[in-house]
């Protein structure tokens, strides 16, 4: 039994401790090896991995502390309510508690919280041969040995070592030899999306973490990298759909915490949109001697939202990955402005001939459509400054989004199509 | 002046060549070794690719395609005009010709069109030392070195080796005692979406591919997954606003390919906003004779589609990465049901108040807040059935998103008020 669950790989342990009751949980958690045991405890949701505290005996705790990778225990301990923290930091080797400690002390979201400090480091005058000895006497963890680091004495970072390097160099060439001196480097207040973007454009499998005096004090792997980035994108999708990001998964989050995360915006949105209802209620005489225009409030909101939308995606999403920065926002405004005339000019047409077809009203036609294309060249332009604004005083363009956007389209839409139709009915 | 180039990191030049004129780029360009020069080619955006292979001659383009990885060649080949094909075809070594031509038959966003063809194999009965010395003798590549996989004279995947394991097992060991058998692998028609949740999951750097036969024919390295998943994003993101997903960046896209790629969607929508004008126009007695209640639909509109899209942007994101499937349909109904009681009841109350305070009108604020409490109600259990019957049908739940969702939930909440009034006002 024992062997086979050694097989099984951890990751796709949650999935089967799912369909067993918790006796039978903790029943198989004891009869897997003391690594194993760690690695399965890592891949758990933080409600399964409270539990399986709560369970365990404090000799049985201090065995999965010893194994976990400090920026798992980090984790572990930033996400676990107070009383079983004191249980596991009692449960901690001295040495490995000030690590946490320290660790704890990095700000949230930083290259520092990211970090793991497991790493193999390298003198410069040490040959390849001891370099080798160096890694086998450290023991091999999985999450370090593709990199080592070649440091001075006082523990700065002189360059770094692909595996790969030291697997064909000659046993008594000295590392510093072979290492790479141009090393893709962050200081430990670094934003952990800016990390993120390193490995990305330098595809690294793990990135050195130094301080500001420029000595090496943990890595960041690209697994950690890859959980941020999905992190990262699952907030912006939240942000642009007008929800405050949730800490948990959709399912694990409670009724309660669903509603608080989405009444906010709501409700900001709300009432913005009774400013729209002004707008509306001031040209309620000529909605009494002309009610048919009514019917195109919705085409005309609707169609200036989405095209706003369009643009701002765009934009907010280049502003993300850098592929745009602020200083291109003249180059967007026009190049917005052109699709807006084509994309505008076709959909007004479109509308002309359907409203002729249908109430043989020129006037009518001439009023929706001029409209629409003032609304579709406004909300394209306001799509790409609105994003790029925020950005320029340093908030989030997430937020500019198809909630904030509509809301504000929508009042302008209302406004300029009354305003037009006031003047080509003389209501 | 060749010394500083080659210390340049290579994921740096394009930003490097942007600033210099087309003559000096081929000039720096021509100052690289061969294995930097092929290097900073992947790098190199599409066009700027095509303009450099137009100056190149064909012993220099013969240099390159010596030096890309097989993955590379393809993406390469793939994206250049037929006539810089022929050219690049015919400088290159018919060996590798046969290789590209058999990678270039994969279906698109397949496992096998991601996959590279450079890696080491063992058999299974070599010792760790000759293991060692067919890694030497295979030469080392960037992408390939982390893993090495065993295979039987047939060439069938037997095992997978981390080099960590070569690293610390004796010399005269066999690989087959300390393979790991417990393979995560794919199969070369596996969707790509797919890998990449594979690579999440059980964190790889990279992941074997085999055929039908479970022969190994190449495989798939974390760097590629991560651009996958960059790419697979950014869809998500242009298809949840309503735009047709775009090859190339913002800024290389052409106006006219940004208008053919959002005007699609615009008009599909702008003629379904047409039926809630058709509704409106049913109403237009009711609007004659109490004109104020026009007012409100800006409000009711929003509110709906904004808690709607809040709805389905977590559903479609949750089945995007595998956390909500569509067998929990009924419990994530019954959640949303709840969440929008929450929010619905808060969000009605408030706007009772409102209204009892501006217009001291009971009625009004009764019609206007059931209207609301029943749209957010209907728009949160469309938002989250709409995407997982998409699902369920095999389409992308991510067409469900805010866009065409607004359109419907703006019909149905328009019905719903006039319904609502006419019934309250006598009308």
């Amino acid at each position: 039994m024992r062997e086979f669950l050694e097989n099984i790989n951890s990751a796709d342990f949650p999935q089967i401790l799912d369909n067993v009751d918790d006796e039978q949980k903790i029943l198989i958690y004891r009869l897997l090896t003391k690594e194993k045991a760690a690695e399965v405890f890592v891949e758990l949701e933080h409600d399964e991995q409270e539990k399986l505290i709560n369970c365990l005996t404090d000799i049985e705790i201090r065995n999965v502390m010893n194994e976990l990778y400090m920026d798992d225990a980090v984790d572990l301990i930033e996400e676990m309510p107070s009383n079983v923290v004191k249980r596991i930091l009692t449960n901690t080797k001295p040495s490995n508690r000030k690590i946490i400690n320290e660790l704890l002390q990095y700000p949230e979201e930083t290259a520092g919280t990211l970090m793991t400090i497991e790493f193999i480091d390298f003198k410069e005058n040490m040959t390849v041969a001891q370099a080798f000895n160096r890694i086998k006497q450290k023991g091999l963890k999985k999450e370090t040995v593709y990199q080592c680091y070649v440091l001075t004495v006082d523990r700065k970072l002189l360059g770094v070592i692909d595996i790969k390097d030291l697997l064909i160099a000659d046993r008594d060439e000295l590392v510093k030899d072979i290492m790479d001196t141009n090393v893709v480097k962050v200081y430990t207040l670094e934003d952990q999306e800016e990390v993120t973007k390193l490995f990305d454009k330098y595809d690294c499998v793990a990135i050195p973490v130094v301080d500001k005096e420029d000595r090496l004090v943990g890595i960041i792997t690209i697994d950690d990298a890859i959980d941020v980035i999905q992190e990262e994108t699952m907030e912006d999708f939240e942000k642009m759909a007008a929800i405050t990001p949730a800490k948990d998964s959709y399912l694990k989050t409670s009724v309660f915490v669903h509603a608080k995360n989405r009444i906010v915006w709501l409700l900001v949105l709300m009432i913005s949109a009774m400013i729209t209802g002004g707008i509306i209620e001031n040209f309620e005489s000529a909605i009494s001697s002309l009610p048919l225009l009514v019917s195109f409030i919705p085409m005309l909101m609707g169609t200036g939202g989405n095209s706003g939308s369009q643009s701002s995606t765009l934009i907010i999403r280049g502003l993300a990955t850098d592929e745009i920065t602020t200083k291109d926002v003249f180059k967007i405004m026009w190049k917005e402005f052109r699709v807006a005339l084509v994309v505008g000019i076709s959909l007004a047409l479109i509308n002309s001939i359907r409203i002729v077809l249908q109430y043989h009203d020129l006037k009518i036609a001439f009023t929706v459509s001029a409209t629409l294309l003032a609304t579709v060249i406004l909300s394209k332009q306001l799509g790409c400054l609105l994003p790029i604004g925020a950005k320029k005083l340093n908030l989030d363009p997430a937020i500019m989004a198809s909630p904030l956007l509509t809301t504000i389209v929508d009042a302008v839409s209302v406004f300029l199509f009354f305003t037009i139709s006031t003047a080509v009915f003389h209501l």
